[in-house]
């Protein structure tokens, strides 16, 4: 099959990550395909920003899929609780923060690859950090560029070699600071984004935890002021 | 973290591929933790079957999880129709069935992952075959390969180098009827199981499907009655 080379499927969490690489894939001349995932217990806030950012940068389809991470466990971003009980502590080990979701980012890359071989679309973007999450596993090269070569055994375009399907994450190696320099020279507006991993009543950010405090950062190094 | 060996998280879609798989994990002495899916249309009686074989089995627990394919769309088992309408179709070609479902193993396979993660198992059993189904690209010896090397670098136990995650997919070179025989040897009773894309309205298979054919084909070679 011949893929339309110009379609990206975008993952899109509604944070500043994603909006700057959405930003990025525009920049780069693709139509956006955002998708986004309903899981654990802070929905709301999240999509209600994925959607502002898509709907900002024109995507031609914001998919929104219910994934049921929390029946599965083993995070303190997917369970009810602030650490996780039973089995599950078993899963966590020193280095590793408790937010981690077991094989996340390998779920979200799975659903986005699914979307782009149905769309014909031969890219994929994500928004991972090494140098910030450096204690998640699945946000380090070595993982992308595996998961890059597995998607281009399991899908027709590896059977047929016509396309090469390939995972964009142009983040990897930056700091917060530069992704922030980054989208405010593409336009990016980030008080349409949401970073918090456990905002107030109010939807507020809590200032906080680990997300609230790498965002105040990255402004602070960036010389921009965080119009959230 | 240290794993614990005799855990398996065993794809279970209530067939006789994946009865036969669950029967060799069983045999090898894991503790089975069975993993299921509702998708598309004929949830049902899939699952039915999934249960059965895994309560069989003396699964530890029987994980469904719900996954919203029909919203990706992209097939004939996961759309509402016989023929994907639109879109879907530039993602179809000659030579593989409209029954493939994109990326279906790779999502599939990434739950199994996450949950094994959690579980602390390291082994991941599923029953793809790569003669019956040559068409499927993700039915490949290659493509389980390498869905192995990508979970290994997914995972705590990539970072941490502690243990090695097994995609076990004892089915690949086997033909349908060894598959029957080996299972019928391990005293599974493949009545329990289901196989057909497009049931009837009692349930009852329509015979004339794929999966239906290659059942048959299969009991037919291997000398043994089907008690379906």
């Amino acid at each position: 099959m011949t893929y339309e080379k110009k379609s990206a499927v975008v993952l899109c969490s509604g944070g500043l990550d994603s909006a700057t690489v959405m930003a990025m894939a525009k920049n780069q001349g693709y139509d956006i395909y955002s998708l986004s995932f309903r899981y654990g217990q802070r929905h709301h806030i999240e999509l209600e920003s994925a959607d502002r950012v898509s709907r900002h940068f024109g995507a031609l389809q914001h998919l929104v899929l219910t994934i049921e991470l929390d029946k599965i466990g083993g995070s303190a971003l997917t369970a009810a609780i602030d650490v996780p009980k039973g089995r599950t502590q078993a899963a966590l080990s020193v280095g590793i923060p408790i937010t981690y979701v077991p094989a996340r980012n390998t779920i979200f890359l799975s659903y986005a690859l699914a979307w782009a071989e149905v769309l014909g679309a031969a890219d994929i973007f994500i928004g991972v950090n090494a140098l910030d999450y450096s204690g998640y596993p699945d946000c380090r090269p070595e993982y992308i560029a595996s998961f890059e070569a597995m998607a281009n055994l399991a899908t027709k375009a590896g059977v047929e070699g016509t396309t090469r399907i390939k995972i964009h994450a142009p983040l990897l190696n930056m700091t917060k600071a530069e992704i922030i320099r980054t989208g405010a020279a593409l336009g990016v507006d980030y008080s349409m984004t949401h970073s918090c991993y456990d905002p107030l009543p109010d939807g507020s950010p809590c200032m906080q935890c680990d997300s609230c405090m790498l965002r105040k950062k990255g402004f602070d190094e960036a010389g921009i002021k965080d119009a959230m």
